[in-house]
């Protein structure tokens, strides 16, 4: 991070090459084989509609899978660039069913879903839903921002033609650019079809592969600490070991919750190591800004909740965290929660 | 750098706060009054193709002022989006001429020019051509990527509807975000007229106005690191600190390499302090990637020609250098030029 890297020095461009390599290898892909991987600067958001603006062509119809906010937003970008889109709906504590999308393939070009829907911390069955979306013969799109690198996903596996994520999540690198794993034909397809500049796949490819270097300024800084990161992944054990210090952070959570009495929102077979989604407490005296701020003092960070339908707050699980932290936030809501409903709130 | 702020943080929103107002003032506009700050996650050209894509609405005519590579990159920019685009051009060693664009201003919605022309390292008069385009009733959009913070600029007195910077220019942060400083009322009119959901200007900065907050990931490390660079600016006596820091790296480079018989492309009265271009020596001995690469071996990063008219390289003179740094730039360019050109080059 305190490295001033020359985005054309060839320190530089070789660890843009290694991250790319890496990216796809955590992919189950080979470099040089079907997949290509293509770094674009902003938030991951920005990485999501590079693909949206670029790889759904003019007269193309986009169906988006929804059971949240992150679904939502695909829907929103589409329509922004007049793409035709189309939705399938799911409550936002359910799962996206193979087989409620079957009828709705036809005359569909393209299938976007988001895998874990970090609405909720629901994992969307990304393989399942690929085996229609290949078999429909459309082009399938993953919003896998929040899973990728703690959820293992084989691309092809799964079906997919192009999967988005960032660097600031799993991968626990810093905020400044995302990422896409494209399969090749479906990159070179996207040539020229491109509705922006700045966010041009194709173009940001061709400018990554001929001579390494980005087309326009890249974080430099971000993505050498990238590079750290994906190094301490591999020494964590790849994404076998950052899923088991994943899914120990979240079942001590769950299991700390429940003893203090929070109701999470999802059902336990539906609910992902990544963030777990909890009920407000029905207690009159809990406030969520005051619970919020209390603990934020503590030096805990928690998220609003996101949803539609339920009043929730939420809390993430990944990141440079283990077993230490989470029984320290366990301790710190006892107190919030304590002080803040001194009267009903139940206690073990 | 090294902290890791939360993007819903109170101190983080009061950083981002303070850094929109800090900007503001530099460009002699105090917070609340005529002019709003937008930052905008991405490189340089993420933030101008926003302001392309977000304020020129359907139907706008747009004028565009060329005279080198970044000129063309919005003329791009304007036809990737739809736009209907006219330029005005002049060649890369002249400047753009006020009285050229009278005649060309009828019809015309949205102007817009670059500042400092990196391409040679020209400055345009954006403040005579900025009289004309308010008096025709344009919008005047000015790219001032490489001039913002090193060469005063009044954004009313130079008639700016929308000027741009970058973070990783001459306030000397870290790539990783740009910004817009925007007439209130031209901002608020291009409400619902983005052409993207990311790049949306309006939606970004009510993203901001609102809580403070981002509309999407925010690159925290970026925007602290930056937010120390302002001070830092501030302690260097502002823009007049750094013009006279940046102007006297300038003025010793060009004594130095005039003297080791490098010919600059520019004409003296025409060349800026941030950067400057010189012509390939005609010695046929020379060549420019064993020049790069025995410099940036050194330590020592120039940039390649971007003209399309001559075989130049270019040198910066901005960021955290002064005069022991060009002195000794000096040193290792006339050792490079020793063993490439042994024979026919000029030393003194």
């Amino acid at each position: 991070m305190l490295h001033d890297a020359g985005s054309r020095d060839a320190e530089f461009i070789a660890a843009v090459r290694d991250i790319r390599e890496r990216l796809l290898r955590i992919g189950g892909a080979a470099p040089g084989g079907d997949y290509e991987c293509v770094l674009m600067q902003g938030s991951g958001t920005f990485a999501i509609e590079s693909v949206i603006s670029s790889a759904i062509p003019r007269g193309g119809r986009l169906l988006v899978l929804v059971n949240g906010a992150y679904g939502r937003r695909i829907v929103e970008m589409a329509r922004v660039h007049g793409i035709e889109v189309q939705t399938v709906e799911a409550p936002e504590n359910r799962k996206i069913s193979p087989d409620a999308i079957d009828e709705r393939l036809e005359g569909v070009t393209h299938v976007a879903v988001i895998h874990c829907e970090t609405t909720t911390g629901i994992v969307n069955p990304i393989a399942a839903i690929g085996e229609r979306v290949a078999r429909a013969g459309a082009t399938y799109i993953v919003d896998a921002m929040s899973s990728f690198g703690a959820i293992p996903i084989d691309l092809n596996g799964v079906h997919a033609d192009f999967l988005i994520s960032s660097a600031n999540k799993c991968i626990e690198g810093v905020p400044g650019f995302g990422f896409v794993l494209a399969r090749r034909g479906r990159l070179l397809a996207a040539e020229g079809s491109a509705r922006t500049l700045s966010l041009d796949l194709h173009a940001q490819w061709q400018g990554l592969e001929n001579g390494g270097q980005f087309r326009f300024t890249p974080p430099t800084h971000a993505l050498l600490a990238f590079h750290q990161a994906l190094r301490e992944l591999d020494a964590e054990g790849g994404v076998a070991g950052r899923a088991a210090r994943y899914r120990r952070n979240h079942e001590i959570l769950a299991a700390g919750m429940e003893a203090l009495g929070f109701e999470p929102y999802l059902a336990p077979e539906d609910q992902s190591y990544i963030i777990t989604t909890y009920r407000y407490p029905t207690d009159p005296e809990f406030r969520f800004e005051e619970f919020y701020a209390r603990l934020s003092e503590m030096g805990f960070v928690i998220y609003p909740g996101k949803l539609s339908q339920a009043p929730c707050f939420r809390i993430g699980t990944i990141g440079r965290l283990g077993v230490g932290e989470i029984e320290a936030l366990l301790a710190a809501v006892k107190d919030v929660a304590h002080a803040l409903m001194r009267a009903a709130f139940t206690l073990v």
